[in-house]
């Protein structure tokens, strides 16, 4: 608490009397938030269960369908004002057999089998797979000018994020383009299939999946990814031969089916219609089990409602949890309930969204439409005092996926950010398991995400 | 950077246009230390080694020995100005044979093995173990309220580690009595063992060694930590009816064995009497690898010169890093180590202690002398600007076991602090290995310990 009164002091210049006996009040309610949270949480309970007995919930799965009904009933269970579910509709993709690459009779090296992932909405190689001739390149614009002469090879993407940035995210969403752009660029000059390099800053054999998209009019060839030793040993026989590779897989699109959003709130008492939403997505890749990506956030949003509920706090405001469908191969969830949301005349004052995983929180990023955004930082700012004994600070954004669509009701949107370190060695991979879940670091995620709710309701925004 | 922008703002009053030239080029160089260490860092390498080809390294042991020897030649691979083997002796405890420990023909559960770890330094049971009815207590203090009704039984210490300390060593130094002390309180009643609780916050099946020491003149009687599943187990039991355990380790002290600090140096080439050293604790318990406990401080260490030689860094003091030998169960090396620098009269301006695992980083303790520390730390707190950014803060607190001895030659002593959410996971277990230390996480280490050290070098205390 030496840095809690160190800042106090900091601020005091700033500070009434009025405003110190709130600020004793408010850090006295947040403390409580924090014990209860790391000593009465029910949110790795529910992580195990979404993630041991329900698995990975691929939009359109069986799986997904059981995350629907678990979270449905935990959150009847908690006895809200209401819980419902909103309907959306999303696609349905599978990944089929095993998928099998390899490079085939290396002069140096013979036959090695790669570590391979077919990419989500991935397109099959047909039965008989395919095997072509590889072509390194780097990203995206490389492909422009090699044009022509990839028809007929397999493009092989090998951007590395970068490992000097302190947070993984900018890494990532510098090196991801060449995963979701990467087979539209190739199919434009004839290459008949794409290797990516997985998506993360370790050298190992891991292969990490994610969503491709087929730009409109191209023809979709099949995507695979490779984990990064492979990716290197390929790079490395590439300076000294040509290669080929073999790539089988037997994904496919069987159209859409029906899923839903699963949703539940406790009415304000004094401003009901000023909302807050606090959510995470429910579906997650196939492989793995999502555990950090996003059952960490799902659990973080329920749990925020399961404190008020065993705290006793009446919200003057609507506390709304939200666990979207589909974030991560089409966002249907997300959309749908975007345009529910805007038809109702609604007014989420602020949303928050946990898809970082469930490590120690670092912080928020905030976002907003830029008409309101700088004025309402502002005014979050001032809670600083509050929450930085926590090891928590602001900074602006993107906020999440799945709320950044509620932008144009002017409230404030903000990701909750945990330690980015470890994030990208399990997203989208086999190993994305409640075993590398840290309980402690899940509750305190928890906790901070109600700091911030409470400091919300109480003083709006 | 905006949080960087941000600070330097906040600071601007503080700044002549001389000290704002002098920041950014601060700033451009701690870049540069990050980049350098997450991207040609040798410490992961050096902890594999460690870890997996040594193992854990009691002192006296044939692996501490060999720890002593690996890691000599890595620093004379570094081209240093010199590296040095520093004598000390050590007492030479061995576990024995596997502990056994488990409830006898209990009513409700029948027989129950318990998951047991002698403590270091304990003596044995004999050959035949012992049984006896056991007394479970929360603290030291209730030992001596229960006095002689003890004389026969097996006390059990339950006392458990706060979930609800944020940081979990404090958490660790408000329960760790009932290890250190727990036998020699018992044994003053004429207690014949104790069971100890391990020390984590956790609830799992995995028990955490850690010393013990026997007050003079006591009895000394055997200590065993049990898992802290088999201690709320054992606690269930004992609120039904009585209970019996038969315990049996054949742990013994062989006496003391020769050993060595290891130490390598780079000198000033302006100041070279003033040192800033750098340190950790080559040996570690039996049990496990010693990875975060604490081969992760060592291989810090280690890559401060690294760093200071792979980036041409030319130090104008005098930077030193030591392994010392047997914090565990003895602080011999340490005690070595202080001795002979107050004899040399030598002045350590500042003392980095890197123990507490080699996770994400936070910040540094600070402590040092009563009459010049307050002043120190003020300009310490100076550099938070160029720290901040990498999420690094200062706060006065214990730093270091083996650098607490320098206190008398009024520097500045550090302890590295890093997240401390998932130590006490590992702490002195069986599982405290490479494999739970992310090589990121280690790297930023290596690069906010070698920051602070550029400072302190640069600008002096």
């Amino acid at each position: 608490m030496n840095r809690f009164a160190f800042l106090i002091l900091l601020f005091s210049p700033l500070l009434s009397s009025a405003q110190d006996n709130a600020l004793a009040e408010d850090a006295f309610f947040i403390r409580k938030i924090y014990d209860e949270a790391l000593t009465r949480s029910r949110c790795y309970d529910w992580l195990n269960f979404l993630t041991r007995r329900i698995g990975g919930r691929l939009a359109g799965s069986p799986q997904a369908a059981a995350a629907v009904e678990y979270t449905r009933r935990v959150l009847d269970s908690l006895q809200l004002d209401s819980v419902w579910l909103q309907p959306c509709t999303v696609p349905h993709w599978v990944r089929g057999e095993k998928e099998q690459a390899r490079i085939v009779n290396s002069r140096k090296m013979g036959t090695v089998e790669l570590n391979a992932l077919a990419l989500g909405n991935s397109v099959g190689t047909g039965p008989m797979g395919i095997a072509a001739e590889v072509v390194e390149v780097k990203n995206l614009d490389q492909v422009d000018s090699l044009g022509d002469s990839l028809h007929g090879k397999i493009v092989f993407f090998n951007g590395r994020m970068d490992p000097t940035q302190l947070n993984t995210f900018n890494a990532y969403g510098k090196a991801a383009g060449q995963r979701v752009w990467g087979a539209s660029r190739a199919s434009r000059y004839g290459a008949v299939g794409v290797l990516v390099r997985s998506l993360t800053t370790r050298l190992d054999d891991i292969p990490h999946t994610g969503s491709t998209v087929y730009e409109e009019g191209i023809t979709p060839i099949p995507a695979l990814a490779i984990s990064t030793r492979d990716a290197e040993l390929l790079s490395l026989l590439l300076r000294e031969e040509s290669v080929r590779v073999f790539m089988r897989n037997t994904s496919q699109t069987l159209g859409e089916a029906p899923s839903f959003n699963v949703i539940g709130e406790i009415r304000g008492s004094e401003f009901p219609e000023e909302i807050i939403l606090v959510g995470g997505h429910l579906d997650s890749w196939d492989v793995g089990t999502g555990a950090h990506d996003d059952g960490a956030g799902c659990v973080h949003a329920m749990e925020i409602l399961h404190l008020i509920k065993r705290m006793g706090y009446r919200p003057k405001r609507t506390i709304r949890c939200v666990l979207f469908m589909n974030e991560e191969n089409g966002l249907r969830g997300a959309r749908a309930y975007w345009k529910w949301s805007d038809e109702q005349g609604e007014y989420h004052m602020a949303a928050i969204e946990s898809d970082r995983g469930g490590f120690t929180p670092r912080g928020f990023t905030a976002d907003g439409h830029e008409d309101t955004f700088n004025e309402k930082f502002r005014k979050a700012i001032e809670w600083l005092p509050l929450l930085e004994p926590y090891g928590l600070a602001f900074r602006k954004g993107g906020s999440g996926a799945d709320i950044s669509g509620l932008k144009n009701q002017k409230g404030l949107l903000f990701g909750f950010e945990p330690d980015p370190q470890r994030y990208f060695d399990y997203h989208h991979t086999p190993i994305d398991g409640v075993d590398v879940v840290n309980q402690r670091e899940l509750e305190l995620g928890a906790a901070s995400i109600m700091s911030l709710v409470y400091l919300l309701d109480k003083y709006g925004i």
